[in-house]
């Protein structure tokens, strides 16, 4: 059990060595399945949205110069020449003086330019509409791709499709979408100590929990996770068992044993797998120094921390942004989500030479949002599940003071 | 066509009628199934975490009171007992003036208190370790039920599964869960005008945009959502349409008209169901006026408006806390949640007696990050695509200025 020194690196630099790793695949699939999904290639509109004048209001169909003028005292009165039926072509086409009734999102007839609200007009028994208000040309109307000109550039790839971006693929009949498959995350638990959820656990086991959490945060992450199992704590099991998730897996992330013993016995059996390269080794981060980072036949290989709250922040910080890049996302999420901003209600001192984050659970007081750190250990689980985000003191910032307005980077979920 | 004048209700008078609907019944899912679910008990630990004391470092077990005193120029030595294996119990127990070698998470012996890093200790060829450091009672190690007591209530109902949850429960031997269903949610569109997504629309016709839109946010929201289909504007029809899927629902959604005549006729057509009662004819929001909320055999129905934009921040703002009352969850996200702060970059009007959610494109510029407004008609899809989310102007405010701290609801996905 020797004392090892890491080669630190920073998370800048950990993220950086991510493009390394080229995204997965695409694949198409129906709009209807595709929320969530990473468009793979940037998406044109083939159509113009809408493809004919439509009314905005309930109203009537006019030549807006025939309004001018009209006032509630001194009204503009225009022939009725018919009704606009909703999903039909107007039948008819408005001669000057002349008015249609028509639905909001009737399509207008030709002649008429604007859309006399219903509020402003009557019917009479005569057989002419009554203007109270004069209207604009294309007032109350929506012209012709207004919304989407065809070949336009609608959505880019790397997108993250939502709920908005499906309704406007299906009003330009867009039925499928090419988007990046789900990239496979294989989690594999290493400890001689883990034992299987389902088993009780005799004097000196515990029942695999990280694996649980991890393969979760994939799933969130976009990823499609698939659990290997647990290997003991003997290099040559590991490396069969590595070699044997890696041609079906884009992504391998090892939930291991954080003993000193347990981190060489993970880079030896990741160092036997072909072409295997360790590119790091210790992360300038805290908790999460004992990270590893791996290259085997071009996959990446991440080694996770064995304290629970250790590898739920690396899997945070370092884990979703693979999963991400893996995917083809242009990043995990954009710079002003899942984040909130609060005062700290401690001080809170940093990590000399590493990136620190601490867990903190949000509480509301009046109009002050208040972050209270969690300091429990990070072999405990129940601070994780009580903490609702993570507060960074920078690499070389030597803390942060009470009442200081800080920024929480939320947990998702 | 009749002027019709609506008898409006503020959101929260919307809100507070969702406690009259009760969520769904409960159901039992594995825990690996679980993310994101609503639990539907209170869950108790059924065991204590640790069960035993665990080193939470890389180090030798030993007696704090025999480490007093040590200093790196006047160590303590101690004999070196043994070693404990990780996963199993200790095969020995600590005399005084004895250490034992263990890995982190390993069991500590008997007799031992305390951990002495492998830093500040080094073994000698004649069998004793040298410790350059005191280390007081219970350092470095993770006492028996300091993580969770046996009995203590973790979770809560209504609380929605994440990750370190899961972690939590696996640890604790919990592998099934008792949750709630994911409420059935129908989508019904209406109008004549609407044609499936797959077909050419003719003049005046337009593709079921708003379905998929809706679809997408059900889901998000966790509800699970089926699709009904299109039904033209007949009362008769689109009766038996909603009397059709209202057995197989736990809400429906009418994906409707916005023109007057499709207003009335699904007030017509929802007033011929069972047990019909109309709740809400009109909501005191912009967008989103011609809202219908009606119970149909205890059953909520949610009438939205026909503007892809008026739909979608309906949606939003009632129907998915409606989707989350169902769903058992406490609430749709906590207070702090996807919520961000910007400045508003022009003045905005507020409209008389009504809320209004303005959509806002968000745009970082050096420390500030700017909310800029969409002010596109409600009909239009692509101003609600490159918006981030909404920000409120609350009934009776009259505007908000250009550079004011704003709150954005960001969109979710």
């Amino acid at each position: 059990m020797a004392l090892e020194f890491f080669r630190l690196k920073t998370r800048e630099e950990v993220l950086a060595l991510y493009s390394r790793f080229a995204p997965v695949e695409a694949e198409t699939v129906p709009l209807a399945e595709a929320r969530g999904r990473v468009l793979a290639r940037d998406l044109a509109a083939p159509e113009t949205l809408p493809a004919f004048p439509r009314a905005a209001m309930d109203g009537y169909a006019v030549r807006a110069a025939d309004t001018f003028g009209a006032t509630p005292g001194l009204p503009q009165y225009l022939e009725l020449a018919g009704e606009v039926a909703m999903g039909e072509a107007p039948g008819l086409t408005l001669a000057p003086g002349q008015a249609a009734r028509l639905p909001t999102g009737g399509m207008l007839p030709g002649g008429a330019d604007a859309v006399v609200m219903v509020e402003y007009a009557a019917e009479l028994p005569d057989g002419t509409v009554e203007v109270r208000r004069p209207v604009a040309p294309g007032e109350n109307v929506v012209r012709p791709g207004e919304d989407v000109r065809a070949g336009e550039v609608l959505l880019m790839a790397g997108r993250r499709l939502k709920p908005q971006d499906l309704g406007l693929l299906a009003a330009l009949g867009v039925g499928e979408v090419t988007v990046y498959r789900r990239p496979r995350v294989a989690v594999l638990s290493s400890g001689n100590e883990i034992v299987p959820l389902s088993a009780s656990p005799g004097p000196g086991q515990v029942r695999d929990a990280n694996a649980y959490l991890t393969l979760a945060q994939v799933e969130e992450a976009g990823g499609l996770p698939a659990y290997v199992g647990i290997v003991p704590d003997d290099a040559e099991a590991l490396s069969a068992a590595l070699a044997a998730a890696l041609p079906r897996a884009d992504l391998l992330l090892i939930s291991g044993g954080s003993s000193v013993g347990a981190r060489d016995l993970t880079l030896a059996a990741l160092q036997s797998l072909p072409e295997a390269e360790v590119l790091v080794h210790g992360v300038a981060i805290r908790p999460g120094k004992p990270t590893i980072l791996a290259a085997a036949a071009g996959i990446p290989v991440l080694g996770l921390p064995g304290h629970p709250a250790s590898a739920a922040i690396v899997m945070q910080v370092l884990g979703r942004p693979l999963v991400a890049r893996l995917g083809g996302a242009q990043e995990a999420s954009p710079a002003w989500g899942g984040r909130v901003l609060a005062r700290l209600s401690r001080n809170l001192a940093g990590a000399t030479g590493r990136e620190d984050f601490v867990r903190v659970r949000l509480r509301p007081e009046g109009e002050t949002l208040w972050a209270d750190p969690l300091l429990g250990p990070s072999a405990l689980l129940s601070p994780l599940v009580k903490s609702d985000g993570l507060v960074t003191i920078p690499l070389g910032q030597e803390g942060i003071f009470q009442g200081e307005l800080v920024e929480v980077e939320l947990f998702p979920g």
